[in-house]
């Protein structure tokens, strides 16, 4: 409804019914304020974070070569939008289920609070159902995205979504809810902020699973020789990484949860300091180390180490000092330029560099935890990596050989020498453009 | 003005004047901070719906031959920035004219509140001019961009932006304020949250009659066949639709009006909930729908899809349950399956597709109301269908023949083959690439 | 921490401890409302100002050749990077000193508030310090990506990252101390509301002396004419411009510095509105113009006509009317047209234009000031205009000539030719496409 001018100069004031009865309950900014303001934290930290969305396919869609292009843009925007309606179905209210045994609860769908509730909805919660919904919803999405990353220029669509359904309204729920829900690992005092295990590990653990079962790809590693795949469009890359670095201020900045106190919105822009800083130290890590080790600095390596740093700090972003945000972050970056040519190695194929940066630099993360939160304990840190990465990479496993044996998950050779998108979707990505 | 951190090392508390009168009047929260959160509000929608103006840029430079996108980037820009410049000079006031017939008053500049206003204003306003104007702003060049895409490859810049200056000064504004502005169409009861008709119909309507009057693109419909002209670039076109998506959040959410209560702070968050769900559902249903009909998923269907569901939940985003809006927006997404092929049975040239998604999703979403909102009925809906879409067709075919007579609309047939951009521009857009 | 579903579903409302905190302290609106509100400003209008980072990058990418991308995105990640740590190390200290001589005094590491700070804070600062720092830091990064542009095509990479941590940790703060630090000319009354001198026009200054020292590109300038050499990717620069656009209401908005009472919150709307106006202006005005002036609009005239509007709005976006924005972003435009080929007169390559855009409309920007803002003369702006000029053009010229002489700072011929992505890089940013 949009009468705002006319209200303005009609002198109108009578039609402003929710301002008016705002003001006949007069409730004072500690009574309201909190839930005003932490109700805007999970929008706008949401919206952020729904933007990482489009910076994950812009990452992915320019480290792979451009055959392959449409695929990976379909298999994107298709599983953020599976992810909405399977975290709406079962998803959220699995992983929030209210009082529960701490291992698993099925939920059902997410019911919204009705339209136009009173003030008295703020003494009793701390933010709309909407907007906590929104938040947990687009964090799902990254977890599936980190998957899709890994998997690129050689799975089949359909497979893949199908995997996505059970992680989306499953598999993420359910171990989300050990810590988030408030669950076993909750009790038992493990600590992850924003999701270094929770949702970046989890995400590398499918992949993990996915890449091993799937294969690499064609020719990648031939006479024990690995052949570089060089991204179509660095540019896009570097774009979807700067998406990614803006969206994670709503990522950890909003896991403080709280905005309406001076102490809650202090630790808001605090974590969005320390998450700058870890995403800069790992960036300039990996340029100052691929010079030093390789005599020519890595772009992509560069922009995987920003990520790096960025996973590293997600698991305490809000306890260190920009110092130690710094240090942690730039770990994260040695972690990346170090473990992308070790997966090379074992001859797992992560086309785009998802598990060095989200598995490795997220188990990292959340073993940092312990340098500036003494509420971690090394130990319990050490169970919770262990149970998210059991739980995760043996469901994974199951589920990608299930699809295996039911579906087929990989193309046949020929297409995918042809490339996915002439082969699977019949629609190139840049088809003005003769190919090198 | 900044002198941040000398003022708090300074302890030079007495310098903040602005604060100190704030404590001196000691407004309570019910009294001040509805209007603080709302103009909040409208600064924050209104620049997240400003950047759909780069998601319209994208999709459409992304879904043009490699050989328009300098052309199609220039009439973006300038379409963006001629709407700010005629909205300002005539097109705000007409559209909010205050107390009037209810059909037509011209307005005069937009004149901003004075700097510095103090709490009074509070009282007597509901958020600033200035707020108010920015967010009404971007979104009649909402309107404008999607007359652009449909009219891609063909069109002249400057009668294009001449139209453009009639839309976004005269034309949509008078129809805008038929509804928004207090005019007849509210007084009979119609019902637009957020403007599937007045925004995206209109649009579309205006795309519509010019589509006609300067026919298909050479090639385009031979012999009796559809001759397909594929995208040069779908990484820029997903790119522009995740943005559009984005952008949406703040079209939608910002259409409560209000965000300084708890209820409308929570329907602001019910709103993002349910454009995203509408968004995801549409996206799904065009990727399920393309693979069971052509046995290929059709990225630009799902890309079309995402925003037909979009615009499908705009009329009323607040008042369905999450799945109320999934199958609004599922319904948008199989119209524009549908919708494509049938515009061009009907030998009309839409290059993006902006017709299907903004004309018909529009269309879809008025009439949706009624299942939801009890406030609307059929009747009076579709009143206003047709009176939008009467007037915007009419006008737009008026103001199209004029300009074709006048000046022409439509660039030779030697200058289309070559494409607008060394023809009309002498720059291509990709000039480094060359063309397969 | 994200307990949220469960403490909603488990009625466990004791475990909300700071909102506990807060219902005991009850302080009122006007109390702690304002350092809410003003802490909030920072965050988002730094986040926004963040993407400018991307924007620079995107436009820089898009308008050199395609063999010089990969160095350019890592030299905009590389520099967005350093500043981050070193406005930390001892850029953010010296630019805000505290008391000081008002010419330059070292400062040290930035330290952040205590976790969870108390309410008894906001009586004594106006906004938290980490969401000061993240907003001051935004701003030295984009003066940095300033210079970038301009050295395009030719410059090594580490001598270029030398340069951003010198310009970074100190020639920017030092000459940033003197007005928004509360020196000498902040006391003499120069006025620079979000930095059309101390930002852009530093980077223009330092631009400028690069782009002498270093000499143009390859066969630029031969034989008496002016050799053009066209960007690779017009529709990447077309976002990057968008999203500089969107930065901007962050960079102008945000430096009203409070956003907590009605006063404040309706100048930042205000400055948003502006802003906008001017970037249109700027970009009608170059569309025009080139029309006129070459009979063809040029789109990168265009997109700098934009930025050009938005320099010239940035010195005083608050007080002028929405004509004032108009008319002072549109000679922003007109300077940008004529300043272009000015440059290749004088033989300077600016590879982007950032010089008639950073450089000459800075200049007119804070002149400007003078026809809206009584607090201004014209005598103690030029003053103002001289001594940023002055400072920065010499400490760079010097620092230029120091890296030229110890490392060199251009690449060899052979090199320039190949282009820096395969010569320096190792990598190319397009592998896929043929070069036509």
């Amino acid at each position: 409804m949009k009468l705002t001018k006319s209200l303005i100069a009609g002198a109108a004031l009578t039609a402003l019914p929710t301002l008016a009865l705002a003001q006949d309950a007069a409730p004072g900014f500690d009574e309201i304020g909190p839930y005003i303001m932490t109700t805007l934290l999970f929008c706008m930290a949401g919206f952020l974070v729904f933007f990482m969305a489009a910076g994950f396919a812009m990452l992915e869609g320019g480290l792979v070569r451009s055959k392959n292009v449409t695929m990976q843009m379909t298999k994107n925007i298709g599983l953020f939008s599976i992810a909405a309606i399977m975290y709406w179905l079962v998803g959220f209210n699995t992983m929030y289920p209210g009082d529960f045994n701490g291992y698993f609860a099925l939920g059902g769908q997410t019911i919204l609070d009705d339209v136009g509730v009173t003030a008295d909805k703020a003494a009793l919660d701390y933010a709309s159902v909407a907007s906590d919904f929104f938040f947990q919803l687009v964090f799902v999405a990254a977890t599936a995205s980190i998957v899709s990353g890994a998997l690129a220029e050689r799975i089949k669509l359909w497979p893949f979504l199908i995997f996505v359904v059970v992680l989306t309204g499953l598999m993420y729920p359910i171990s989300g809810s050990w810590k988030w829900g408030g669950g076993w690992l909750d009790a038992a005092g493990f600590q992850d902020f924003a999701g270094s295990t929770v949702v970046h590990s989890v995400g590398g653990w499918a992949a993990l699973a996915g890449a091993i079962v799937l294969g690499p790809r064609l020719g990648k590693y031939k006479d024990g020789k690995v052949n570089p795949m060089p991204g179509s469009n660095l540019a896009l890359a570097t774009l979807g990484t700067f998406i990614l670095w803006l969206g994670w201020f709503g990522f950890n900045g909003g896991s403080q949860l709280a905005m309406g106190t001076v102490g809650d919105v202090s630790d808001v822009s605090r974590i969005f300091a320390n998450t700058n800083m870890a995403a800069a130290a790992g960036a300039v890590t990996a340029l100052i180390l691929t010079q030093v080790l390789y005599k020519k600095p890595d772009l992509t390596m560069v922009l995987n180490g920003a990520l790096a740093g960025l996973v590293s700090i997600t698991a305490e972003p809000l306890a260190p000092t920009l110092f130690g945000a710094l240090w942690i972050g730039a770990i994260g970056g040695v972690i990346v330029v170090f473990a992308v040519p070790f997966l090379d190695k074992l001859k797992i194929d992560d086309v785009v560099g998802a598990i060095p940066v989200h598995l490795f630099a997220g188990i990292w993360g959340t073993i940092a935890v312990v340098f500036y939160n003494s509420d971690a304990s090394l130990g319990t840190q050490i169970t919770g990596i262990i149970a998210y990465g059991a739980f995760t990479f043996v469901a994974s496993l199951v589920l990608w050989f299930i699809l295996k044996a039911v579906m087929g998950i990989r193309v046949g050779e020929e297409e995918e020498i042809a490339g996915l998108d002439m082969s699977e979707m019949g629609m190139e990505a840049y088809p003005d453009f003769s190919k090198g």
